[in-house]
């Protein structure tokens, strides 16, 4: 069966009622079972439990063999460049603890395959009791825009060791306090915060220079639209609304 | 029904074979169940576990309400000070990445509670198969200095952080090589290394004062019985075989 994430997603809160399971994790050893009570786990199986659901309903995929880069699953398994699903999952009594991916490797890779942006991002905000019980608070589907913010000094908010970016990093999506970094409202504008980046960030400022039409070239190709992307400077004071308002930054951020 | 840590060992050996057994972590959501694959989960359950089996087979304990410290569980509930039982695990196909407890609350427990030194370390090597099986490949009943051996400069393996003392760690005491840190002979030893920590580590130098007699003292007290430790200097070669030889000593390390 052919079912787009959006369907997936309707089938998991409607015909499943997600939201409503009580699940748990189980050890067995010898006639001796307990339930295991470590909320990370939850987290690390939740994408292989979807892809027993799958199986289970007999819906088509594929599964990625590239565990680095999104996505998870290919739901149109001939045409590598459309129905591409990723799974996330993160406890809900605390912030999306996940990893959008390597900043190096997506800027890289929305050029090669422009059609990663499409990506549908199907997140789980999981809940586990102190006696073990796993609940499905929120089910999200959501694209990478939706889930991506600026932060204080940079356009996109990354994950920075010793100086160094690594990881592009979720906002809080959900939050419905008046959020100074609220999500990207669009594919330009969270593609105009990547130019940004590319440029602000010493390993790839040097490829800054022709980023932008490179990447709206390819895109172009794969889709036949012309992108037109903003600059940054132009937007950033609706991603950034604290601006020079360092005391209300900090206790946020 | 009352046994010792010996006799559990020994049950769960004999009676219930556990080196032959065969366990797995699941995960249950709706009518979907995986097993789960992830090896760290494991060495964080096996406590639950043996509680689980302690309850099963009707053996009296009294679970520890102090994590930090050993024991886990007093096998003799009306008297405190016999039956300790500590519950350790990890991964057979790496090294014991468990902690024996904090140095600086070790060194200060031993005095003011000299019966620790007879906790029964019950020991779990397991492995996880890459499909999710569960065995327990080692089993272990051991005194805290049959697992403790000293390490490059210093009389006890430590964790060691920004040159401060934490953890006191287990050496490899199932290795058959010819280990250039063996483990410790016996109990007086073993608080020979303590005392020479206590020295050396500038968080307690002022305690090495008279640290051994108030364990002496303290111990000789309980157990009506004067303990001779010697002196470091005159065992340290026993146990640190490649003084001076130090490329032999980096391999190990």
């Amino acid at each position: 069966m052919r079912l787009t994430s959006q369907e997936i997603y309707d089938k998991l809160i409607q015909d499943d009622k997600i939201l409503e399971l009580r699940g748990q994790i189980k050890f067995y050893l010898g006639d001796i079972d307990i339930i295991v009570k470590q909320k990370d786990v939850v987290g690390n199986i939740i994408q292989e439990w979807l892809q027993g659901y799958l199986d289970k309903r007999g819906i088509d995929y594929l599964p990625s063999q590239n565990t680095q880069m999104p996505p998870d699953f290919f739901l149109n398994p001939e045409n590598r460049t459309k129905g591409l699903l990723e799974v996330k999952a993160f406890n809900r009594n605390a912030s999306p603890g996940f990893d959008i991916a390597d900043f190096r490797m997506y800027e890289e890779e929305i050029i090669d395959k422009p059609y990663m942006l499409d990506v549908d991002y199907l997140i789980f905000g999981y809940d586990m009791s102190d006696n073990g019980i796993v609940t499905i608070k929120n089910l999200w589907i959501k694209k990478v825009w939706e889930i991506t913010r600026c932060m204080r000094g940079w356009a996109i908010n990354l994950q920075i060791k010793q100086n160094v970016v690594h990881k592009i990093r979720p906002g809080i999506w959900y939050s419905t306090g008046r959020a100074n970094y609220p999500m990207f409202n669009c594919l330009e504008d969270f593609i105009s915060a990547i130019e940004q980046t590319v440029y602000q960030n010493p390993k790839t400022h040097n490829d800054a220079g022709n980023w932008k039409s490179r990447f709206l070239d390819s895109y172009e190709k794969h889709y036949g639209i012309k992108l037109k992307i903003p600059c940054w400077d132009d937007i950033s004071e609706t991603y950034n609304k604290c601006v020079g308002d360092q005391k209300k930054d900090k206790r946020i951020s």
